[in-house]
Protein backbone atom coordinates (compact mmCIF):
# COMPACT_ATOMS: atom_id res chain seq x y z
CA UNK A 1 0.00 0.00 0.00
CA UNK A 2 1.54 3.39 -1.02
CA UNK A 3 -0.20 6.37 0.26
CA UNK A 4 -0.20 9.47 -2.45
CA UNK A 5 -1.98 12.06 -0.69
CA UNK A 6 -3.92 13.35 2.30
CA UNK A 7 -7.37 12.94 -0.03
CA UNK A 8 -10.46 11.75 1.86
CA UNK A 9 -7.74 11.57 5.37
CA UNK A 10 -9.87 13.97 6.91
CA UNK A 11 -12.96 12.43 6.91
CA UNK A 12 -12.28 10.93 9.60
CA UNK A 13 -13.81 13.02 12.63
CA UNK A 14 -15.50 10.05 14.74
CA UNK A 15 -12.41 7.97 14.05
CA UNK A 16 -10.01 10.57 16.74
CA UNK A 17 -12.92 10.89 18.76
CA UNK A 18 -13.00 6.96 19.28
CA UNK A 19 -9.87 6.66 19.46
CA UNK A 20 -9.16 9.01 22.16
CA UNK A 21 -11.92 7.38 24.28
CA UNK A 22 -9.79 4.10 24.32
CA UNK A 23 -8.87 4.33 28.08
CA UNK A 24 -6.34 2.48 29.72
CA UNK A 25 -6.55 -0.94 28.14
CA UNK A 26 -5.05 0.59 24.89
CA UNK A 27 -2.50 -1.20 23.08
CA UNK A 28 -0.50 1.93 21.40
CA UNK A 29 -0.17 5.48 23.50
CA UNK A 30 0.17 8.32 20.96
CA UNK A 31 1.54 11.57 22.33
CA UNK A 32 1.48 13.97 19.58
CA UNK A 33 -0.44 17.59 19.77
CA UNK A 34 -0.92 17.99 15.75
CA UNK A 35 -4.23 16.86 14.65
CA UNK A 36 -2.86 16.48 11.01
CA UNK A 37 -0.43 13.85 12.46
CA UNK A 38 -2.66 12.21 14.68
CA UNK A 39 -5.71 11.74 11.83
CA UNK A 40 -2.83 10.28 9.28
CA UNK A 41 -1.28 7.55 12.18
CA UNK A 42 -4.68 6.63 13.19
CA UNK A 43 -5.91 5.88 9.67
CA UNK A 44 -2.81 4.40 8.81
CA UNK A 45 -3.20 1.87 11.42
CA UNK A 46 -6.82 0.96 10.83
CA UNK A 47 -5.95 0.56 7.04
CA UNK A 48 -3.22 -1.94 8.20
CA UNK A 49 -5.37 -4.05 10.39
CA UNK A 50 -2.78 -3.06 13.15
CA UNK A 51 -5.83 -2.71 16.22
CA UNK A 52 -7.58 -0.05 16.96
CA UNK A 53 -6.94 -0.08 20.54
CA UNK A 54 -4.90 3.34 20.48
CA UNK A 55 -5.26 6.49 22.68
CA UNK A 56 -4.40 9.76 21.95
CA UNK A 57 -2.77 11.91 24.64
CA UNK A 58 -2.44 15.61 23.01
CA UNK A 59 0.41 17.05 25.36
CA UNK A 60 3.04 15.55 27.72
CA UNK A 61 0.97 15.88 30.86
CA UNK A 62 -1.88 14.17 29.71
CA UNK A 63 0.01 11.36 29.00
CA UNK A 64 1.73 10.90 32.07
CA UNK A 65 -1.22 11.04 33.92
CA UNK A 66 -2.65 8.44 31.68
CA UNK A 67 0.30 5.96 32.90
CA UNK A 68 0.42 6.67 36.06
CA UNK A 69 -3.42 7.12 37.17
CA UNK A 70 -3.59 10.82 37.84
CA UNK A 71 -5.22 13.71 37.46
CA UNK A 72 -8.45 13.04 34.78
CA UNK A 73 -7.20 9.56 35.02
CA UNK A 74 -6.89 9.40 39.02
CA UNK A 75 -10.43 6.93 38.92
CA UNK A 76 -9.25 4.59 36.30
CA UNK A 77 -6.14 2.00 36.02
CA UNK A 78 -3.34 3.22 34.97
CA UNK A 79 -2.45 2.68 31.03
CA UNK A 80 0.22 0.00 30.35
CA UNK A 81 0.83 0.27 26.07
CA UNK A 82 2.15 -1.92 24.20
CA UNK A 83 4.80 1.14 22.73
CA UNK A 84 4.51 4.54 23.32
CA UNK A 85 4.75 6.97 20.22
CA UNK A 86 6.13 9.83 21.55
CA UNK A 87 6.28 13.25 20.12
CA UNK A 88 9.60 15.77 21.00
CA UNK A 89 7.86 19.32 21.18
CA UNK A 90 5.00 19.05 23.57
CA UNK A 91 2.84 21.57 24.86
CA UNK A 92 2.46 21.54 29.34
CA UNK A 93 5.84 19.14 29.41
CA UNK A 94 7.84 18.47 26.41
CA UNK A 95 9.05 14.95 25.02
CA UNK A 96 12.22 14.06 26.79
CA UNK A 97 10.95 14.90 29.86
CA UNK A 98 7.76 13.13 29.46
CA UNK A 99 10.52 10.15 28.37
CA UNK A 100 12.86 10.88 31.77
CA UNK A 101 9.83 10.36 34.18
CA UNK A 102 8.45 7.04 31.97
CA UNK A 103 12.30 5.47 32.21
CA UNK A 104 13.14 6.77 35.94
CA UNK A 105 10.03 4.98 36.83
CA UNK A 106 10.25 1.47 37.91
CA UNK A 107 6.54 0.75 37.33
CA UNK A 108 6.89 2.08 33.07
CA UNK A 109 10.29 1.81 33.00
CA UNK A 110 10.12 -1.10 30.71
CA UNK A 111 7.00 -0.33 28.22
CA UNK A 112 8.83 0.75 24.97
CA UNK A 113 8.35 4.31 23.84
CA UNK A 114 9.71 5.32 20.51
CA UNK A 115 10.49 8.66 19.95
CA UNK A 116 8.60 9.93 16.54
CA UNK A 117 9.52 13.63 15.84
CA UNK A 118 10.45 15.99 13.26
CA UNK A 119 13.58 17.07 14.79
CA UNK A 120 17.13 15.06 13.81
CA UNK A 121 19.41 17.47 16.22
CA UNK A 122 21.76 15.59 17.61
CA UNK A 123 21.29 16.96 20.96
CA UNK A 124 18.11 15.36 21.03
CA UNK A 125 19.01 11.96 19.45
CA UNK A 126 21.68 11.35 22.11
CA UNK A 127 20.15 12.68 24.58
CA UNK A 128 16.67 10.46 23.81
CA UNK A 129 19.22 7.28 23.86
CA UNK A 130 20.56 8.28 26.94
CA UNK A 131 17.29 8.68 28.85
CA UNK A 132 16.30 5.33 27.28
CA UNK A 133 14.25 5.24 24.72
CA UNK A 134 13.45 2.26 23.21
CA UNK A 135 13.81 3.30 19.05
CA UNK A 136 14.26 6.99 17.50
CA UNK A 137 12.29 7.73 14.20
CA UNK A 138 12.19 11.33 12.36
CA UNK A 139 9.18 11.85 10.71
CA UNK A 140 9.85 12.11 6.99
CA UNK A 141 8.69 14.99 4.91
CA UNK A 142 7.45 13.47 2.08
CA UNK A 143 3.65 12.20 2.61
CA UNK A 144 3.80 9.02 1.17
CA UNK A 145 6.91 8.27 3.14
CA UNK A 146 5.32 9.48 6.61
CA UNK A 147 3.02 6.87 5.61
CA UNK A 148 4.94 3.98 4.71
CA UNK A 149 7.21 4.70 8.30
CA UNK A 150 3.86 4.80 10.17
CA UNK A 151 3.02 1.28 8.62
CA UNK A 152 6.76 -0.13 9.49
CA UNK A 153 6.80 1.23 13.06
CA UNK A 154 3.43 0.12 13.86
CA UNK A 155 3.90 -3.58 12.59
CA UNK A 156 7.26 -4.13 13.55
CA UNK A 157 5.92 -2.69 17.77
CA UNK A 158 2.36 -4.42 17.45
CA UNK A 159 3.55 -7.61 15.73
CA UNK A 160 7.09 -8.06 15.64
CA UNK A 161 8.04 -7.27 18.70
CA UNK A 162 7.38 -8.91 22.42
CA UNK A 163 6.38 -6.21 24.93
CA UNK A 164 7.38 -6.85 28.54
CA UNK A 165 3.98 -8.24 29.34
CA UNK A 166 2.04 -10.59 27.49
CA UNK A 167 -1.55 -9.66 26.46
CA UNK A 168 -1.96 -12.22 23.61
CA UNK B 1 9.93 -12.13 -0.89
CA UNK B 2 8.97 -15.19 0.49
CA UNK B 3 11.70 -17.80 1.78
CA UNK B 4 10.03 -21.12 1.70
CA UNK B 5 13.03 -23.52 2.51
CA UNK B 6 16.96 -23.75 3.86
CA UNK B 7 17.90 -24.77 0.20
CA UNK B 8 20.96 -23.12 -0.93
CA UNK B 9 21.07 -21.32 1.96
CA UNK B 10 24.62 -23.01 2.90
CA UNK B 11 26.07 -22.96 -0.47
CA UNK B 12 27.81 -19.64 1.05
CA UNK B 13 30.94 -20.35 3.75
CA UNK B 14 32.38 -17.20 2.21
CA UNK B 15 29.49 -15.15 3.14
CA UNK B 16 30.14 -16.25 7.09
CA UNK B 17 34.40 -15.72 6.58
CA UNK B 18 34.12 -12.35 5.00
CA UNK B 19 31.42 -10.62 7.38
CA UNK B 20 33.47 -12.33 10.45
CA UNK B 21 36.29 -10.36 9.12
CA UNK B 22 34.38 -6.83 8.60
CA UNK B 23 35.70 -5.60 12.05
CA UNK B 24 35.34 -2.27 14.45
CA UNK B 25 33.71 -0.14 10.98
CA UNK B 26 30.54 -2.75 11.08
CA UNK B 27 27.07 -1.86 11.38
CA UNK B 28 25.34 -4.68 13.03
CA UNK B 29 26.83 -6.62 15.42
CA UNK B 30 25.17 -10.51 15.38
CA UNK B 31 26.04 -11.87 18.79
CA UNK B 32 25.22 -15.59 18.05
CA UNK B 33 26.25 -19.14 17.97
CA UNK B 34 24.30 -20.91 16.05
CA UNK B 35 25.66 -21.48 12.69
CA UNK B 36 22.75 -22.26 11.05
CA UNK B 37 20.58 -18.96 12.04
CA UNK B 38 24.07 -17.05 11.18
CA UNK B 39 24.21 -18.02 7.99
CA UNK B 40 20.30 -17.25 7.42
CA UNK B 41 20.49 -13.67 8.98
CA UNK B 42 23.47 -12.69 6.79
CA UNK B 43 21.91 -14.24 3.81
CA UNK B 44 18.54 -12.71 4.20
CA UNK B 45 20.71 -9.03 5.37
CA UNK B 46 22.26 -9.90 1.83
CA UNK B 47 19.38 -10.57 -0.12
CA UNK B 48 17.24 -7.20 1.04
CA UNK B 49 20.72 -5.17 0.34
CA UNK B 50 20.59 -4.04 4.16
CA UNK B 51 24.30 -3.64 4.14
CA UNK B 52 27.10 -6.31 4.42
CA UNK B 53 28.79 -4.51 7.09
CA UNK B 54 27.89 -7.20 9.32
CA UNK B 55 30.52 -8.56 12.12
CA UNK B 56 29.91 -11.99 13.79
CA UNK B 57 30.39 -12.28 17.47
CA UNK B 58 30.24 -16.07 18.53
CA UNK B 59 30.13 -15.72 22.08
CA UNK B 60 28.88 -13.35 24.77
CA UNK B 61 32.93 -12.80 25.48
CA UNK B 62 34.00 -11.78 21.97
CA UNK B 63 30.53 -9.77 21.89
CA UNK B 64 31.91 -7.90 24.87
CA UNK B 65 36.01 -7.59 23.40
CA UNK B 66 34.44 -6.30 20.14
CA UNK B 67 32.56 -3.77 21.69
CA UNK B 68 35.10 -2.55 24.50
CA UNK B 69 38.45 -3.26 22.49
CA UNK B 70 39.56 -5.59 24.71
CA UNK B 71 41.32 -8.98 25.02
CA UNK B 72 41.89 -10.28 20.92
CA UNK B 73 40.52 -6.85 19.62
CA UNK B 74 42.82 -4.46 21.85
CA UNK B 75 44.97 -3.17 19.22
CA UNK B 76 41.40 -2.30 17.33
CA UNK B 77 39.24 0.56 17.88
CA UNK B 78 36.01 -0.11 20.06
CA UNK B 79 33.15 -1.08 17.62
CA UNK B 80 30.34 1.14 16.84
CA UNK B 81 27.18 -0.55 15.18
CA UNK B 82 24.19 0.71 14.68
CA UNK B 83 22.43 -1.81 16.03
CA UNK B 84 23.50 -5.12 18.26
CA UNK B 85 21.31 -8.50 17.02
CA UNK B 86 21.99 -10.87 21.07
CA UNK B 87 21.12 -13.90 21.09
CA UNK B 88 20.44 -15.14 25.08
CA UNK B 89 21.73 -18.37 25.14
CA UNK B 90 25.55 -18.06 24.54
CA UNK B 91 28.62 -19.65 25.18
CA UNK B 92 31.00 -18.07 27.62
CA UNK B 93 29.09 -15.12 28.76
CA UNK B 94 25.24 -15.61 28.73
CA UNK B 95 23.16 -12.58 26.89
CA UNK B 96 21.56 -11.16 29.15
CA UNK B 97 25.28 -10.38 31.25
CA UNK B 98 26.11 -8.82 27.99
CA UNK B 99 23.31 -7.28 27.80
CA UNK B 100 23.54 -5.66 31.34
CA UNK B 101 27.34 -4.80 30.83
CA UNK B 102 26.55 -2.78 27.67
CA UNK B 103 23.69 -0.86 29.34
CA UNK B 104 25.30 0.13 32.52
CA UNK B 105 28.10 1.32 30.42
CA UNK B 106 28.17 5.37 29.78
CA UNK B 107 30.01 4.50 26.86
CA UNK B 108 27.88 1.64 25.10
CA UNK B 109 24.60 2.22 26.59
CA UNK B 110 23.12 4.24 23.65
CA UNK B 111 23.68 1.27 21.20
CA UNK B 112 20.26 0.20 20.31
CA UNK B 113 20.40 -4.10 21.40
CA UNK B 114 17.63 -6.04 20.14
CA UNK B 115 17.39 -9.45 21.94
CA UNK B 116 16.49 -12.33 19.48
CA UNK B 117 16.26 -15.24 21.10
CA UNK B 118 14.18 -18.61 20.81
CA UNK B 119 12.96 -17.65 25.09
CA UNK B 120 9.28 -16.55 25.31
CA UNK B 121 9.97 -16.94 28.96
CA UNK B 122 8.30 -14.26 30.86
CA UNK B 123 11.20 -14.20 33.17
CA UNK B 124 14.04 -13.26 30.09
CA UNK B 125 11.46 -10.77 28.66
CA UNK B 126 10.78 -8.73 31.56
CA UNK B 127 14.79 -9.54 32.62
CA UNK B 128 15.93 -7.97 29.37
CA UNK B 129 13.76 -5.07 29.30
CA UNK B 130 14.32 -4.20 33.04
CA UNK B 131 18.03 -4.05 31.84
CA UNK B 132 17.25 -1.46 28.89
CA UNK B 133 17.04 -4.04 26.27
CA UNK B 134 15.72 -1.74 23.42
CA UNK B 135 13.31 -4.51 21.31
CA UNK B 136 12.83 -8.50 22.44
CA UNK B 137 11.95 -10.51 19.85
CA UNK B 138 11.30 -14.33 19.49
CA UNK B 139 12.67 -16.42 16.90
CA UNK B 140 9.56 -18.07 15.11
CA UNK B 141 10.02 -21.90 14.39
CA UNK B 142 8.69 -21.79 10.94
CA UNK B 143 11.30 -21.19 8.04
CA UNK B 144 9.77 -18.29 6.22
CA UNK B 145 8.22 -16.20 9.41
CA UNK B 146 11.66 -16.17 10.50
CA UNK B 147 12.96 -15.13 7.25
CA UNK B 148 10.45 -12.62 7.41
CA UNK B 149 10.93 -11.19 10.71
CA UNK B 150 14.89 -11.01 9.83
CA UNK B 151 14.08 -8.56 7.10
CA UNK B 152 11.44 -6.39 9.17
CA UNK B 153 14.11 -6.23 11.76
CA UNK B 154 17.22 -5.72 9.28
CA UNK B 155 14.74 -2.75 7.58
CA UNK B 156 13.91 -1.36 10.98
CA UNK B 157 16.63 -1.05 12.45
CA UNK B 158 19.22 0.01 9.58
CA UNK B 159 16.64 1.78 7.74
CA UNK B 160 13.59 3.44 9.70
CA UNK B 161 15.27 3.89 13.17
CA UNK B 162 17.60 6.76 13.53
CA UNK B 163 20.81 5.25 15.53
CA UNK B 164 22.43 7.65 18.42
CA UNK B 165 25.98 8.05 15.56
CA UNK B 166 24.92 9.65 12.67
CA UNK B 167 27.09 7.81 9.64
CA UNK B 168 25.15 8.74 6.80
Amino acid sequence: MVFKSFNNLFLYPRLVQYMDSMGAGADILLVEDNPNDVELILHVFQWCNLGDRIHVAWNGEEALDYLFGTGPYEAKAAGRPKVILLDLKLPKVDGLQVLRKIKENPQTRSIPVVVFTSSREERDIIESYNLGVNSYIVKPVQFDQFANVIRDMGLYWQIINQPPVEKR
